[in-house]
């Protein structure tokens, strides 16, 4: 009897326990037990020059949810450095439609049941858990003081922040935070209706913040009166968020490693297909003062120079696009509007909300983010 | 010591059990208990007429790998009624470089590995699993006989087969199966270089089926040179995958609830963010003699009236939508051409291997499958 329990035991053990050792740098050898072989191969393909490179990256996911989650869990087997964590929400029943967290985690914290999987699947990645609001006084200068210092490097700010947040007040915060350190970051958002999706790559003084125009978000053709809001239930579907998630996570690598083109913005409508992009230039009279001076910083850099505030110990970054130029896919063009120009937005998008039109025809193209009602813009971000 | 040791085993044993019980039915009522709230509010959001019907369909997912793994994760928390797992492999260390499995399954078959997994996440689902290569003999009358008579209704084939797996002759072995059933099916890829993947919907007699042409791969304008293959190792990203999974799991949702317009092929090019879409017709000159008879069959049918084979019990399914006609997005518009005519090809898209021009001039457009060489095919369906 005794001895039956010491064997289960044993054997649940097993079951619970870490399954491999961390391994100290990554090898490219061709072997079954090897959990990087298949990355290191995109050496040998020719598509990344230094893989391991990775390693160094620092990555902070705010919000842990649907997308974030799953963001979270391909930087994990794609061996990031370090991930930090934000979320302060706890992973219900109501969250299994969605890829990642399991039946058991229900009543925990989404951080910490993210970061034990997480560190389960690869010991290798540092995992740093934050949980609290980031939209909170104090929380908020916890938040912008651990992406100015969390990264790798002693002291130094993190190479990427990605949002994964579901309300505008978060983002909001985001994008004041980064435009003050003058950091980049991907903003995310998947509708309420749970059929389309996009992400947006911020570069504070080079590309729109968050904060100098109506958001985009994908036009979806549906019947208007089908979408009334009752309020209470966002639909969602794992499929959406596993998709949004994946462009999110294949233009990170894109950018931390230094392949392909970065997409500035990149919609996705489930119900045809269509996945539109475009690029949005800065709002002159953005009410974000930081954003205004990393404007100003950015227009006097000359520009065959690189603007890499954030990544000043990665001179191999960008080597053969200066971020100025904008990209150009000849087989599907992508527009450049300024953030107003509804007329502009490319087919297939739309604008979060209505532009308020100001009395001062000097500005009658810009928006007041503060003349709009916090609680209408709530409503409308939901729909994100 | 002994009480002690009890207390761990029962929470040793509570970590390891099925987290939740079965349940009955779906319900929309929104609390955080209820795992089916944010699929249910598709029907509130005027998405989905009828979301429970899910619960009546039988799916089979060939090839439990970097897409097939996280198909069944998607279809599984979306609640569908059956799995039938296919793959014959085993879980390794070199797999965890993408999403779902997990180091401590390294060593299981993949399929037991993964029905493990999904019944702890949904209960609800019916999971079944084949251990074999469906391409042998003996083994592919068995996958033959189960896609045949798995569906839920006894006696029914299953309503849809999606092809995850990573080379020719297990395509070429489902094609053949789905062409003598006149089943609807999937096929997927990713490439070797782990920059771009495809789903494509093949509809027997409709649609070009996987031996009627060459089948199309994403062209990734990436320096050839840079693709020199050293067979060993193929390179993958869990976001690539995921992408793949996510755009093949929602066309599967869109085609069995009837939602949305069901893509015949769409493709993902990872370098700039590039999704082409086209349709094939079939060649009337196909090797497989099945499809000769399935395109006799759709071409005697009555235009309006439902090409639904396999649906016969969905009366509801494409109702506004009569498959003969090609679906056009007008944003973007959808090429439609002959398997062989290479230069109607969408942009961004190129036939898989050179297509042979036969002596006889009246089939000149025509490709006799019989007539290449199946080891050079292997290794040029490689990159797919």
């Amino acid at each position: 009897m005794l001895a039956q329990m010491k064997e289960e035991l044993a054997q649940q053990r097993m079951e619970n326990q870490k399954a491999r050792q961390p391994i100290e740098k990554m090898s490219a050898e061709v072997v079954d037990s090897n959990p990087y072989s298949r990355l290191m191969a995109l050496q040998r393909m020719g598509i990344v020059k230094d893989y391991e490179r990775i390693r160094e990256k620092a990555v902070a996911v705010v919000g842990v949810g649907g997308v974030g989650s799953v963001t979270a869990d391909m930087l994990t087997r794609c061996g990031v450095g370090k991930l930090i964590l934000f979320d302060y929400d706890k992973v219900e029943l109501a969250n299994m439609n969605r890829l990642f967290f399991t039946p058991d985690q229900a009543g925990l914290s989404k951080v910490e049941a993210a970061a034990k999987t997480l560190t389960f699947i690869n010991p290798d990645v540092s995992i740093e858990t934050h949980n609290y609001n980031i939209t909170t006084v104090d929380s908020f200068d916890k938040f912008l003081d651990t992406i100015a210092h969390g990264g790798l490097q002693a002291g130094q700010p993190v190479d990427l922040v990605l949002s994964c947040v579901d309300n505008f007040e978060a983002r909001m915060a985001i994008n004041t935070a980064c435009n003050e350190l003058g950091l980049n970051w991907f903003e995310s958002g998947v509708s309420e209706n749970a059929v389309s999706g996009h992400i947006q790559f911020i570069r504070p003084g080079e590309t729109a913040c968050f904060a100098c125009a109506p958001p985009l978000v994908v036009a979806e053709n549906i019947d208007e009166k089908t979408l009334k809001r009752e309020g209470v239930c966002a639909a969602s579907l794992p499929t959406t968020m596993g998709i949004t998630a994946g462009m999110l996570v294949q233009n990170t690598l894109k950018y931390l490693l230094n392949f392909g083109e970065v997409s500035d913005y990149l919609g996705y409508n489930a119900m045809n297909d269509f996945f539109p992009k475009m690029t949005l230039k800065p709002n002159t009279q953005c009410d974000d003062r930081h954003c205004l001076a990393r404007q100003k910083e950015f227009a006097a850099k000359p520009k065959p120079v690189k603007e890499e505030v954030v990544e000043e110990t990665n001179e191999q970054l960008h080597d053969d696009n200066e971020w100025g130029i904008e990209l150009v896919d000849d087989s599907q063009p992508e527009e450049v509007a300024k953030p107003t120009e509804a007329s502009n937005v490319t087919e297939g998008l739309r604008l979060a909300y209505e532009a308020l039109v100001q009395d001062d025809t000097a500005s009658a193209n810009t928006v007041s983010a503060a003349d709009v009602n916090l609680e209408d813009l709530m409503a409308q971000m939901k729909s994100m």
